[in-house]
């Protein structure tokens, strides 16, 4: 319960930090029998990695999953499915540096103070690189539910100050990995491009939005009243490095509207419940409604920049720092696959659970 | 884990229905030997309750909070904490026309295909009457956390269209108790409770958004990485009803500055270690860092309105409801004290887990 | 997790005292739509029930189950199920005398220690009392179980120093209901009667043993490695009030025999698969066989005797104390629905859990 | 809670199966800033090594244990300890034969029945190999709990019809680690070995129980109502692959004593609350009362024998199978670091837990 596990049936349990030996996690609730597709597993990994494309860090890290248990010629067994991804490209050299100053608006500070020790090397446990474990066992429930036909598609919906101003409903999203800044609209993908190359040449760093869709949920997942399956989309998404918000469905904008423009209107659609808009977001009192699921992740700044920083030393002096190395101006492209992990993570869950009810008959 | 129980060491387990006998819970890890302040808790009751101002519902619940274990001379013994609120004003002959009808964004439709079966009085167990055991649980937290110096203090930020534009570091957040829509400024509270009768009159409802600041939280609360402070706050926000989206610090609006912009420089002050801003809202890598945390809470207009609405039967046919009954046209002032309930025991969970690390020495 | 919750999905959260107001619980993992059985729960909890016959307590505590929520028009809903029994014959008086001692081999020194504060009328907490809330969220997950075949009979096997020779498989465990003391051979049983007398003559109290078995559980059940069915079975018995011991099949007389002879064979039985004994007491690597499964639970002597004994006050210094009041020289008959309600909720949890699996096809 | 993780705030999810990649686990809870002491994690893990001595198992696997996260120069982290055991001897061929049939008191037809899969090679998870890392994350434990002055000592107290006839009380339990069966008593422990030899001799295998002693646990540890700390205890001891039983304090003999016989009178040693005698075993109401902690555990014999058995085949066919290979005629030797491991991880888990509980003052 120290925070290291997600998920009641579905689970992963995570470790690893960015610069000592590997970064992994173990996987519970895996259907026995599946068969394991590293390619695929290894392809979502490949769309976090950094260094992917010129908008991304040139930091190579070429990670390669294994897996070291729970797997019996090539399928999963029921038992835990534990892997690991080795630190190769450590280079802890770069933050020799960082070893006695705490870095603005990062982890440096509370992780000190609260554990009395910090790896300071690449932010230790608090470094992004964590999330490998996160879009591994994501991938993995994926599999699992892509034989139920449940799918995720996130995409880049605004970079800094340039916003995807089309509904998502409109669009192809699969266009969306057709472009670096995975983006499925291709115009606003080139203003985003060009927008973080010029933030790039600043020094400097910009946040976005990355938008999730899931599609065909089947209605009854979610466990009311705490664990309702909004509340864990959310948290998933808020215990993602940087994120500061998270909305579904009509999510803030639902303020500006009255119940009569906001309510979702139900209907029969060839002998199904259905509603004719969907506010709700796919979920309503935290339960699917078998409508599409989306939501909305708010990423800040990247909080690491090529410029002075006035900060503080360990022992309480004043100092001034600059980042050294190879950095991100915008993480958000390389988050969506962590935003789908997340959300696979979580729907995977909510099913198994879900098998747990039974109306007696 | 089915949903009804929330926190790991500071727990509430919920129970109870709108029309049903009770409304309740059970609360776990509360400090001995502490004294049960019954009139606090009564307090922040009355603060929830319907029919407490005229721009809510008249239905004056009168709910009085009922402990049945846990206490011996006043004070609490490390046992569970059991508590009752018996419903009384149930009036379910106001629902007999719900008996068979999906109401639009409510859960009825969802409630009966996950479990078979719908208590449909008042929404059952998805009735925001369900709050009142977190109101309950989140003032005995804050009996506990006043001791530490912690403090909550919610308030009505926007209600509707009429939002509340002055920061509110610049506002006496006290004054928000003065006025009935809870707004700590008074000239815009006066809107907002204007902006609701129009409302009403309109036979229509609005929704809003609760700002929470959270002062003199301890540095090192929270357990990364998928604990995070600021994830765990976002799922008791997101559990509450008709909560539709969450943001902390700088939330949605970061993704419009740039890394230089939005960085919260150190420096230290009177040998403690500070931020100059507080864009990280308090929270920086999942870990409280001593600033205020604060936070938005976004609820959607309420969904029942007395206009007629197409809707479905349980039958699968389609058909025209309109609600009968008492309704609030607007329920976030009501709403305030649930927020800083859950926000309560998320950082009571928080610090008494935090009691589990000793650094070695 | 401070101990008040038992079980993953079918759970009982248990609250209440000896003397305080209430004891009762809540029950999570309730398939819905379930006849909620009153009077079959109100049985078992008269089977535990002080009072019932001249060998126990002459307290007779008429304890009558209300249940609170999770019920509408006398089915279960899938919410959580909450219940209360009234605490009304307190004579709290009784305890006075106690105020400031702490009883030998009683929870009442380590209750004030850890807690710093304790309820000291009748042990509060640490009351066999507390039994009820186990003995009604077992009969419901009896019902529950019922429906599956599955059934659960517990009996007297030891009481004192007289004991059940004869092997259980050769008896009608149904005959355990026709006598007092529950033991399912009759002439064994009038031993066992006029043993308790005897010891009550002497104003001084003996253990047993309660043996249980249960029959027609599925294939399958249990969670590998450390939630292995007998574990869970073994915490369940051991957290029962006054039990010293457990052993499940051929438990501690296992060590005696060698692998030659105590290996279960197996066998092709109508094209099942069988073994010829079950000495594995029908789990086998933690997971259920579906033979028979089978376990004893040893109680300790009433702690509780009107006798002369040295003690401790509060202050540290030295006394002798002497209980008042009534008291069951043995406790075992009134433990066996204790026991057969414990085993049920541990069986219901196996079966909910193991829905979760569903192999690939 | 698929039965991989085992406590709540000291905890360790296992995985791994006896001829996969590994065995290994993740520990979470550690005391940050703790000397990662491999030596004697090392030491612990040679303890249980299968070819220790002449009376185990000449498999001589040579386990090296291998972290791969939460340490920094040499240091705990706060962050979780993720540890491998590479498996290398595995020959696997040596199962081949076994793969089509159901082993007599093994977990083949358990195991294939629950997950529809099953990794034959050596019993795949089933596999006592799985204790390896429960050995691992008590050594872990056990560093943090020296420094509380709390120690484990386990011993063998009975092998197969051997058994130790003195009180543990009477002797040096030191002494255990002098001989290859880890019996505290010289004598006893030849006979053990020379029994042990004729039982191998015979191409059969026999039990064990082994005892364990934990002394200067303070007062205050456990978790009422179902955590009690001998219940958890009892969860442990009975997760541990062959156990059949688990007593502590006076266990099943109490049930031949009386009431006046078995209390444990209380007197005051220099200014402390202590009791003259421990049949409550160091636990009263489920909590430590600062006396010796000790209880005793059943394991069965080694089901794996060298002689004819009758079984069956998946098909359903019935058979008759001889084990081939190397195997122990009694584990209880290597049990004793396993079940020292285990206890350790309880006292851990509640010692954390029990700092949440701060009175009021």
């Amino acid at each position: 319960m120290a925070g290291n596990t997600f998920g009641t049936i579905y689970r992963l349990t995570s470790f690893g930090e960015s610069h000592g030996k590997s970064v992994g996690g173990v996987i519970e609730g895996v259907e026995p029998g599946l068969d394991l597709d590293i390619n695929y597993i290894q392809h979502q990994l490949d769309r976090r990695r950094p260094g992917q494309s010129e908008i991304t860090t040139p930091r190579d890290e070429k990670d390669r999953v294994e897996f070291v248990s729970g797997v019996f010629e090539g399928k999963t067994t029921g038992t835990p499915l534990a892997f690991l991804i080795w630190n190769k490209d450590s280079r802890s050299k770069d933050y020799d540096n960082l070893k006695d100053v705490y870095r603005p608006s990062h982890a440096d500070y509370t992780y000190e103070s609260k554990y009395g020790i910090r790896d300071h090397r690449g932010g230790g446990r608090s470094s992004a690189r964590e999330t490998i474990a996160r879009v591994v066992a994501g991938a993995v429930a994926q599999l699992m539910l892509k034989k139920e036909g449940i799918s995720f598609q996130a995409f880049v919906s605004q970079a800094g100050e340039v916003k995807l101003e089309k509904p998502f409903e409109s669009l192809d999203l699969s266009v969306a990995e057709q472009n670096i800044v995975r983006c499925p609209d291709s115009e606003t993908a080139n203003m985003m491009i060009s927008h973080i190359d010029d933030v790039r040449c600043d020094h400097d760093s910009i946040g976005g939005i990355v938008t999730c869709v899931i599609r065909n949920v089947p209605v009854g997942l979610g466990d009311p009243v705490f664990d309702k399956l909004h509340a864990r989309l959310g948290q998933a998404m808020l215990s993602i490095n940087a994120v500061k918000g998270f909305e579904y469905g009509s999510g803030f904008s639902a303020v500006d509207l009255r119940g009569s423009q906001h309510n979702d209107s139900f209907f029969i659609d060839k002998g199904r419940v259905r509603s004719r808009t969907n506010r709700s977001g796919g979920v309503q009192g935290g339960i699917s409604n078998g409508e599409e699921i989306y939501f909305n992740v708010a990423f800040k700044p990247v909080a690491t920049i090529l410029k002075d920083q006035n900060s503080v030393n360990r022992d309480k002096t004043e100092t001034v720092i600059k980042a050294k190395g190879r950095h991100d101006p915008c993480v958000v492209p390389r988050a969506v696959p962590i935003v789908e992990g997340m959300a696979a993570m979580v729907i995977a869950d909510a099913l198994l659970l879900n098998r747990t009810y039974k109306t007696s008959s």
